[in-house]
């Protein structure tokens, strides 16, 4: 069994268990022995696809980043109004979120302890900023309520959708992808856009 | 100092620095010999006012829990149509939130290694029911949309709500309490109802 696990090892089999330890010890409290023994491959092997335990934590975060600024280019995110534009983001957030499960789990764990957290942490600062400023142009719209202040705003919506690491489990018996992306579309956009 | 400490130090203070090294160590990463650093009380002070640390956990999250279920209590969340009893709730449950900032955050935070972390999880979840049986009697009476599952709703809004420790800072400089549950309750409510 380790033999063959041992042949068919890929960087990216790897990436995903080393998420999985790390989401359940903690980045701070994962050892290279740690992975090894969860990868069932020694750390020899685990040296000769990555530098150390700091690179994989920096491909595991690049992976959910990835997919959320590949969001901001997709046509929707860029053309057409701005709360339209929103909504899309919105809706794509939650998408990606769910495909990307474990690597954003990771990325919101993520605290700041090394220049990989850092760099992190400064990258979904720019992601909140880019969804905020999206707010505040369909704000100056008049497409969306001006009752409420456009950060608070981002950091509650943020925060509806972030929560649903705690609790989704894409196993098939509970809310779909489909599901949960309306449904965080129905309370965020009926709450934010003003009713004509 | 340590002197004066000790002569003042009171199982209420005791608490609310162990809460603080609970947050920040985790409770399993936390020892008696930590709280005691922190206390700058001797361990044999600790237990003069507590059985251990499994007894500070337990005081600590009942703190967050009384104030959360005392909401029910109220008569605005007692008496009423449904929807302005939950939008009652809702408002409370963030003024709860930031009144009692790192009790709640701690009780979000309990995983459930030990009887009391056990017991805090049940009690989370009655509360949850509570809400959701208040939205689901709201839908009931035609006054919240139908299109969002009462489950899944409930999740989202409490997601909102909950994620509010990550940010929420109490300093006076930031957004305050009013208008945290101003924008919790805009938000939430004008997805949840509906337009006539």
């Amino acid at each position: 069994m380790t033999t063959a696990k041992r042949d068919t090892y890929t960087p990216e089999t790897l990436l995903s268990v080393a998420v999985q330890v790390f989401i359940e010890r903690g980045y701070d409290g994962t050892s290279m022995e740690h992975l090894s023994k969860a990868a069932g491959i020694s750390k020899s092997s685990i040296y000769h696809h990555v530098a150390g335990k700091e690179e994989l934590l920096r491909r595991a975060v690049s992976r959910a980043l990835d997919g959320l600024f590949g969001i901001l280019g997709e046509e929707p995110a860029r053309v057409g109004r701005a709360v339209e534009r929103l909504e899309y983001v919105v809706r794509r957030m939650v998408e990606v979120l769910i495909t990307e499960l474990p690597y954003v789990t990771l990325l919101l764990r993520v605290r700041g302890n090394t220049d990989t957290e850092r760099w992190a942490l400064e990258r979904r600062r720019d992601f909140d900023h880019r969804v905020a400023e999206l707010l505040r142009a369909a704000a100056a719209d008049g497409d969306v309520r001006g009752d409420v202040e456009v950060r608070l705003a981002t950091r509650l919506v943020f925060g509806m959708i972030n929560s649903m690491v705690e609790w989704y489990r894409p196993d098939g018996r509970g809310v779909s992808e489909r599901e949960a992306a309306d449904a965080v579309v129905q309370l965020v956009f009926s709450g934010l856009r003003k009713q004509h």
